[in-house]
């Protein structure tokens, strides 16, 4: 099924270059998935990489082939979550808007993430787990994502689309609910993670935005006073 | 400086009872203190029995006269936090009121307790390095702080307190906030552990509270319109 022109061009035994590196790549990927979800069945340290050749149908030496080791596939997850959030945080910038609006497109995309394996583990590992090269690395990451949160709140409150108030409380407030559905959260519930994410993103800021704007990406509830007679 | 009766009315070269029984238990809980401290600064895995031991200026034989291993001093720091939120539901329970205040009361507690060592470790650990027999015992106790939760959410509907939302989601939200305290918190930050107790019961509430109820709890910020026109 390769309709790449190189494999039609020659008949070599061996695999062309390209599909090589992309059947090379399958096959890491395969390991990543695999092992992600073990860790995430059987805790890190409960989890061998036995276990992960097992469910595969491989050896462990053919695991090195990919990996030099389990601390390198727990940050390879690592890895592909922060890259997600990282574009993600990249698009939400081009796009401009308020500061509430970046916001909550940050929360659907950082819930949405939660909701998937390899986000999963940016919560559910721990980061001393890691080498220090690569636990510097991804602690840079989680940084970067929170002063994301910061930032899109500090523009809301200086757009008025967010009400003054403890930024780095706000954030941690936010980002808290937001990790937690990394831990409970299953597939196939009463709730798809686009639907746990959209509405994350009314909920985790109606206590924050401010009047006029904090509605319009709600549902409108029908004639409820929000600013009025306590 | 003992005071007690006992060691006043005789002069046996050995403790009296109480006494020894006193000074075993304070042991037994510096054990528990300097363990938690380290699962928390090197975690769980990081840490050795010799760490603890050696911390404690004590041989790691001499450990051993007061736990059988690291997973039961997991297990009790584990068990003391959760008894402190026990505790805590069953006197909110006695003390009544709306739903919504029975929920803020809860996450004062819970939040306080997630800014202090035992409360940490309830957030911090894998319950899969617990031995199953102690992993069930923690698994029900987090069940029935999750359904104290959704309890008052649902009495704070029944009662007008709160307005009608998905209460599941509600509780995770909410738990989720408060969980992440025990990630961040240092001790000698901006903010006392009781200061973001009291404003995460107002934050985490904000957007949940009925109208008129959901003020009351909150200190009044000078003249700030919260309807109006920013």
């Amino acid at each position: 099924m390769d309709g790449s022109p190189s494999s039609a061009t020659h008949q070599s035994p061996w695999m062309p270059f390209e599909s090589r590196r992309r059947a090379r790549d399958e096959k890491r990927e395969a390991v990543l998935r695999t092992a992600v979800q073990l860790f995430l069945e059987q805790g890190y340290h409960g989890t061998t990489l036995n276990d992960v050749a097992e469910r595969l149908n491989i050896t462990k030496p053919a695991l090195y082939n990919y990996f030099r080791g389990k601390d390198e596939i727990l940050y390879e997850c690592w890895a592909i979550g922060a890259e997600r959030v990282d574009d993600r945080i990249g698009e939400i910038a081009a796009a401009g808007g308020s500061g509430l609006t970046k916001l909550r497109k940050l929360i659907v995309s950082y819930a949405e993430l939660m909701t998937m394996d390899y986000g999963k583990s940016l919560v559910r590992f721990d980061v001393r787990d890691l080498s220090e090269h690569n636990r510097k690395i991804v602690q840079a990451s989680k940084r970067k994502i929170d002063r994301a949160f910061r930032a899109y709140i500090k523009d809301g409150i200086a757009d008025g689309s967010i009400k003054p108030c403890d930024v780095k409380l706000s954030a941690f407030a936010i980002a808290g609910s937001l990790n937690w559905i990394g831990h409970w959260y299953q597939p196939g519930g009463a709730l798809s993670g686009e639907a746990i994410a959209r509405e994350f993103a009314v909920r985790l800021t109606e206590g924050i935005a401010a009047r006029q704007s904090g509605n319009k990406a709600k549902k409108p509830p029908a004639n409820v006073k929000r600013g009025g007679t306590r």
